[in-house]
């Protein structure tokens, strides 16, 4: 099983530091106030974390404008996804699509069925029918991973109905929904519903530039919730993840400029890469863009990429994608510039 | 369930400064270096730790005194006590012991084969020859919480020939290995064994006073290391866990001095103990101690030292235990001396 962001074991095929395109982190860091705040933290670590995360909860909620009954919380989104896919008979994975959906229903020994995105990657709502049974949980990255498309609001709801209607359950995982362009929030849109037979994922790795601390967190209905919380590990959130959600969710600036950032750098980047003739880009609405590669396989580029000092992650270890895919993040104006003009001299290989 | 050092949970009936005598951890809080080393790795959260945490293998490795290709890691000792159960048919598990072991099992649907410890908390073999069968996990807290006591070292070997005959598998959970008196080292009694049927799991929890950094480690054989890496989730150990390696297991110093001072507070504080009439305590070879009250119930010497400022930990939740025992963690002097003046004061009720 591969991952992005494995650089420790690349560093030896580059004089120098390596730029990592293959994992999809906030370029702009952490909120600036965050280090200051986990300084005087480091008193925390000598007690428990509260086995009922009061404090962490009220926070997110307020974040969210959701209720803290709705509240879930894990190590890391994967750990959310994990209790989920406890709770269902069956599996639903899209492909190609994030790689520990899959990976978590084959461990817990249930039944995966897989549906594969349309040729543009959107979903045809008569393939789930097709498909779904009662006790079915949906997984849906929103946007997805590694086609980097959000999911149309009135197919969203379209969606939902379909799987209330036949008694199964709808995970979105939207651990990149901040970098997207302002349209709908989920959390809104189904708050009405109480989250019934839903759950919303998010994180605080992407967006907030902390894969390290491990803070995934989420919305669902209180009685799930409740189950969440009754087949959870103790403790399972460490106390320096506790202790940022003081600071990450009331910046305010930082949440601003974070996004107008990738806006502009998404622009910026996607408008250079449609030029080129040898890639074809996938529109993204987050912080990465998937490409095809029209005259090279994945290796080649990927080589290509580490000689001249950027880690790029290949496609091909995505169930439903062969080896001419790849995915890159967007970072910095000065880092995208290197990429580009990377892209540009394989313009002419 | 019920769990030690929730707090927040009874901060509201003492008007003062609770003292938390229901969490077991080394009160001498963590080894100094460490509170700098954590800050000068603030930049590492904006990376995902290394999914093959080699860096921090390598540091647990030569602490343990083991090979890299031997150690486990989990999200303290619980999510490797979980994982360790998923490998497992039916889980036996002695009685008093710490409530995870049932529980984790419970949630994973695994058949759970209850064994009485003999009066005196320690175990008959026969007992276990008994129930175990091929396929089995037993496990045992070496030293066990909450009884104190640890296995004999001929018992122990015992125990696991038996285990091994049977084609069962042993887990010794060992988070609070470092405070007792030094007898002899599984980890080294175990080598020409080479781990096989076996995992040893220790934590950074209680010794090194950090049960929010939320670090479990252990030490298996090659073939069930690599199998508890395969269903573990990835980047489950946070990057200040990852960072804290390099710091507490090489303070020598702080290692010994923590280990004098808990065997000399345990002396003194059960002495003290020794000479009550109104309780009755199981010698304790680590850093908290069980006690039997003998004309009380847990409520009500709960409330007692609630009302004075202690919070301890009433038992009858630990299946195998009724409503007259209570567990007290073990601490610095001055806080000992004030737990005694309550036990008493309690002595004239």
């Amino acid at each position: 099983m591969k991952h992005g962001g494995d650089l420790l074991s690349y560093e030896k095929y580059y004089d120098g530091d390596l730029i990592d395109y293959s994992s999809n982190i906030n370029p702009l860091g952490p909120p600036l106030g965050l280090e200051d705040h986990l300084s005087t933290s480091y008193k925390n670590l000598s007690i428990y974390p509260d086995i009922k995360y009061r404090h962490l909860k009220k926070s997110i909620s307020t974040y969210l404008k959701c209720q803290t009954k709705n509240i879930i919380l894990g190590n890391g989104a994967v750990e959310l996804i994990d209790n989920l896919i406890y709770l269902a008979q069956r599996v639903l994975v899209f492909l190609p699509s994030f790689l520990e959906y899959e990976k978590r229903a084959q461990i817990q020994g249930k039944e995966i069925v897989y549906i594969n995105y349309s040729e543009d990657f959107t979903i045809d709502i008569k393939e789930i029918e097709r498909k779904i049974k009662k006790g079915d949980l949906l997984i849906l990255g929103n946007p997805n991973n590694p086609t980097g498309l959000r999911i149309d609001q009135v197919k969203l709801r379209e969606i939902y109905q379909l799987t209330r209607k036949i008694n199964a359950f709808l995970v979105l995982d939207e651990a990149f929904f901040e970098f997207c362009p302002k349209d709908y929030d989920s959390i809104e849109v189904f708050k009405d519903y109480e989250y019934e037979s839903l759950a919303i994922i998010r994180a605080a790795t992407k967006f907030f530039g902390l894969p390290g601390i491990r803070l995934g967190y989420g919305c669902t209905s209180k009685k799930i919730a409740k189950e969440i919380e009754n087949i959870q590990l103790p403790w399972s959130i460490n106390s320096y993840a506790e202790a940022s959600s003081k600071v990450i969710f009331s910046d305010d600036k930082y949440i601003r400029e974070s996004k107008a950032f990738m806006e502009n750098e998404r622009n910026f980047i996607q408008e250079e890469l449609f030029k080129l003739k040898k890639i074809k880009i996938y529109p993204s609405e987050t912080n990465f863009i998937l490409i095809k590669l029209l005259k090279f396989d994945e290796d080649f580029v990927f080589n290509y990429f580490l000689e001249r000092g950027i880690l790029i992650r290949k496609c091909s270890s995505f169930r439903g994608l062969d080896n001419t895919y790849i995915r890159i993040a967007i970072k910095t104006r000065k880092e995208n510039t290197k990429l580009l003009n990377i892209f540009m001299e394989l313009e002419n290989e």
